[in-house]
């Protein structure tokens, strides 16, 4: 079960309010790279792990806990983001509308307005899980396979994409008090590739862990073709590369060349039955 | 540009049909693991490749063309699955309707019926692209950063799970047919695997690898926690692993445990705009 | 505006309840072959119709209308259906909860609290606008481009699948009341389908309206290739039909045959910018 | 930021476990009335909410935060009751492949299948945040308006719902864990009704707090429709309730009845511009 | 069954066609808070009603074609603010294209493109059944549970969100005609959030509805903490407020505070099946 | 199986970069009306396809085929259309981030940031597999029926919204090299609508074919009234058409006109059950 303290996992500060940056900063939240995938991804992982020690499922919770503090900062600077001045100095706005109220002086109302529309019409300005363009997340990124070195690279995958989005706020971004958020979130995102990474490494790496999974028999698979890059270019072609000779990565099999051709025939599903509501023309061989 | 053959990459029969097996093969075609996936990602990544030479992209278009005819094989076997029996043979299945068609003999109609929904109602007994549970296939889940090594662990992520689904599908398959096509299909994914991490070797590995985007400086970055395991326990324990102590699996670092802690302070938003339509006793400091 | 009439525009009457049944009757509802799909995109496509008259505005709205009414009488079949038994009745059935309760003597319980999940748990037993596989509708298959003829044809394509699907669903239905009520349907779809038919007709057909939209001059079109079927096939072969030789079906062109070729090179993005966080590999021409 | 404790906050036991029922508590993790939905809402409304004082916030937090615990407690019922046996009996299981090792000995293997499709062939038997159809949860389902009293009834709403579906499913429990587990979640959702009305109250009740937002100026909307009842039946006739006549609930009007009939007169949209891209046909007036 | 009348149910007019008002608008049409949900949540809480009498099958039904004609104002608003012109006048728009053609003069083309996007390219310039960012309405937020209480507060958390979301589309609008058609709606919105109350009232009020569903024994429910506000804050402080003292809402309990602590152990879902394709080392307990 | 050339199918040029078109572009690519429509839809209704002979399988490979070229040509088109200049003279772009980089030099900069969002921050600026408005693509759009009469309908349907579209995004083009791509896109889609038109025509046309499908005896449904058109303006009136007398398009009726009215009667479901967790008033005849 879980705990919560009221202060900010790091300082979330913001100098100028910006309404375009504010949208930016959602992608960070309800997007496909961003902290609510993490978060649940880890969780998710952690309350369905079998192993025989708990020493997974632990780690997992303390990064994916870490990670609801995350969320929580990029929301607590999207509000930040979306308001026209610090708390303080709120009143002095003396716009007639929210709308007008989130334009600086040099910006047209209409564009801003574009920009945040649903943040603007839906929340009185604060975050939502949705993406930079509006699109709520959807759970159906949660990644949890059973398979521990599977669900490794999948963190991987997700701290790399992660990290790089960051990397792109962090360059969009003006207020350094939003660079020095993103610095530290960017950190974070290092130890976390290292730490999936290091997963994989601890249970032996690529040597025991390849295939995944490797529980599987390689025996099963099609062993011709298990280590063959399959080349599908109309004259042969190719590009040469650590994948097309040597020793493959799990130092199980050699890297080789296959010219990928038709192995099986053409399908054949045959007339469509009486019932099934084809036309007439698919169930009769003689009227086509 | 592209071209096809009429016949199959790889043999797909059938002996005993089974709706149910049908079913299961939805995941590996419209599923979050499946094959609809590898290949649209391959495609987009491809065709969104940037680099000095067109090495990847080209490579990238040699395996999301051989995963079209994956699709095209899954597709096939669930078409096959579904039908009573071979082309020939359907004439004599003597149900006076579809549905009662593709039940055997000792399965209850409404059973199968609940199982196969909408491919028996939507499709006439044949592949969608939808997963196991009926879910359409969804297109964020094409992962395409525009960084090489981030899309490669998306890669080595997609086929990973991707594996440990065909090989789940495997032990459920009773036909030999199906276990045929998916010895094939689970070898492939062995290949596809290493070739994902072989990119990653040849460009240097972890050395030069990670942090991922390898282009964002690390001084930039918060240099104090950026190898730091978080604990967040509230007494303060943790799992010590490869990634508490030791070296870093970039060796840039030395990994390290920090007691995670509130570094921020209290997020203040302050009182509503009288203007943003909350309501009023959130505008007012007096009121509550 | 709108109005409404207690009664059923058809009658709807359940014998036998069929839980199994009503999840079928659920791709009706919010499958995209389904009854809210057609209502919508009727009612959109008038609200936005823009003519010189009003008159298809009109025609549209009649028949939106009479769909809403399609839809409650769905609903109303899928709840009977989820029903144990007429209203009088129902104290008498001695289950000891509702999920007990929607069991014939001769199902297992848990089979059919498996077909039905979403509408056991989520409605008490009624109609929910999802399709037979418990996913909700989604309203981007309201298809309203405001081109009319684009308009009709998106509108055949909806009543064609409406139909096939209705009649499937009349294959399956084993009670009379229900065969009842689908036969009135699928006549209402017969007629839906004339119907639009009838505006390209009355529009002057093919002839004048093709391709659509006609109000684009085909001098702006490539010209050589409007009218050929392109070849894809390895070996150049290709299936004859209508489609390769004789006139057009607008009788502005000849069909005729081409083997797809590359007419254009290979694409060149080159490097990726210095400031974009590909890898740096991806930035600079002599490093790969 | 926030702290976890690795022990449950209730416990969860399953002396029988039932990969149907597992699927049914699906829906209270995934589903739209599940404990994602009111964990995350709660998260959102704190993180974005405007206010004088921190009151509200804080409050959000503790029920946002204990809201994870639930999501957790039911994530592990899950992976119990698709489990065979408790840990330490797994390996005595005879089947050959994990689909045959959730079949009670009664039940026919591909039914089970057919029941728990995703969480078998992607997870490797453990909780997904999907309902109990394998829908995706949608992020679209949280809601935080920047309202405070519109929120405290997004929540009412969400633990009515809630707690609807959670006596559904101890209805259909039979293990004692399970039903032990579900009084404990049936309570605390009867606390959160609560403590959400006792927010509205606390604030006024309805005499202050509605129409809401109570901020906009009632004179600016329609006073003469504002406490109307419209009727929209052909004859005219209508349900008499609490709701035709007497004071308004707000104390601020009277109910009355209106027959609803066109204020307003046929839109006129007029012909589509010649640029469009409708037909020829809607952009000419004489031509139809 | 229903009818129409081609005028509309309130006058709908636009002096100055604003694109970016416009999408705005879209928020009230396919927005979570916009008219096809109340509508289609009417109408399903009408068509599944099950009650001794008819009489809020009949009001919901009265309520829901009301709602028709909403959304068929708010997308004649919409197609009106996307024309540059009333009707009379469009022919000596001089524009070359439809994209030119909704541009006012002093407006940059390429930014009202991007706020309309999908608007100008898929419909010719006509409301669309999606929000202002473009998402389209997903159905999975029609709420119907079946039980008329937790109906009721999802109708007034709808239409609360609903008079937010107008009142601040009346802010934002600066046409008088938009401002007249809002100001009737949120005059509607008032007395549709009433009558769902007045309903809760009928019915008794808190002291016979709560906790709903009030048809669940509450001995059954965990009678320790149904009354409890849980802290979670690691300090063990907590907000004051209605909710932690004095009698609960329903007047059957009295609020308590209680700090959350955890009452379950460390769940323990041990090994991995050898056969569910987790890694090896996830199924013997020798090997981590 | 399928195969690749690394050219693209017709040559893809872009002299001056224009973000804000690219983002129009995506609607080509992602949107419902966009290429990956066409392509999946051909392939899956060709991978389903039963008939006697496998003559329009093959048709639809070879179409379905060169659809994947055009996704390259599209993806393609946006990436050029998002990169400041041709690759070679990407190093003078003096911008300090990628951010600033897609800026001409007369545009703000979040103007363009916020019109191409998750391009930018997701993909490096490149192509994705979503709409104009960022929405990703839904696979539930892929209609693939099992009958030939009905799949031919949808895909003339997807041709006819496909070339509106085509043409709107010419008519929007101010680059020459754009306009070309196009206008031989715009080509194709006049052969597809030819092409599916003629597969009806060839199977016998309207006579034959409808109403869809024909395999349905028309005894069976509701003869009386299958040629309606049913009115439901509150006064009786209708438009006339070639809808409402004269011979039906299949010949087979007379279209006439019928007042629409309920033939059916209320429906009653009747007091809910007392194991239904509705409210106890819903229960009990006496108690409402």
């Amino acid at each position: 079960m879980y705990y919560h303290d009221k202060r900010l996992q790091y300082p979330v500060q913001v100098s100028e309010p910006d309404p375009a940056f504010a949208r930016m900063l959602q992608q960070a939240i309800g997007g496909v790279e961003g902290e609510i995938r993490v978060c649940m991804q880890y969780f998710f992982q952690a309350w369905g792990n079998r192993a025989p020690t708990p020493k997974y499922r632990d780690m997992l919770l303390h990064t994916a806990t870490e990670e609801i503090g995350h969320i929580e900062m990029l929301a607590t600077a999207v509000a930040l983001n979306l308001d026209k001045a610090p708390a303080s100095l709120q009143a002095e706005g003396a716009a007639d509308s929210i709308v007008g109220a989130v334009m600086g002086g040099e910006r047209p109302r209409h564009i801003i307005e574009g920009l945040i529309h649903k943040n603007l019409l839906s929340t009185g300005l604060a975050a939502m899980p949705v993406d930079s363009d509006g699109v709520p997340f959807n759970m159906s990124h949660i990644y949890a396979s059973g398979n521990i070195a599977a669900d490794m690279y999948c963190n991987v995958a997700a701290e790399s994409t992660g990290r790089v989005l960051a990397t792109r706020l962090y360059n969009a971004a003006r207020d350094e008090g939003m660079k020095k958020m993103l610095h530290f979130m960017i950190a974070r995102d290092t130890m976390h590739q290292e730490q999936w990474l290091a997963v994989i490494e601890e249970l032996g790496g690529a040597a025991t862990q390849l295939p995944i999974p490797n529980s599987f028999p390689q025996e099963k698979e099609d062993q011709e073709h298990n280590y063959d890059f399959f080349v599908t270019s109309l004259d042969g072609s190719y590009p040469e590369g650590r994948w097309t000779s040597g020793p493959s990565i799990d130092g199980r099999g050699e890297f080789t060349v296959f010219r990928n051709e038709p192995l099986g025939g053409e399908p054949e599903l045959g007339a469509a039955r009486p019932d099934g509501m084809a036309q007439v023309e698919q169930t009769d061989a003689t009227s086509v």
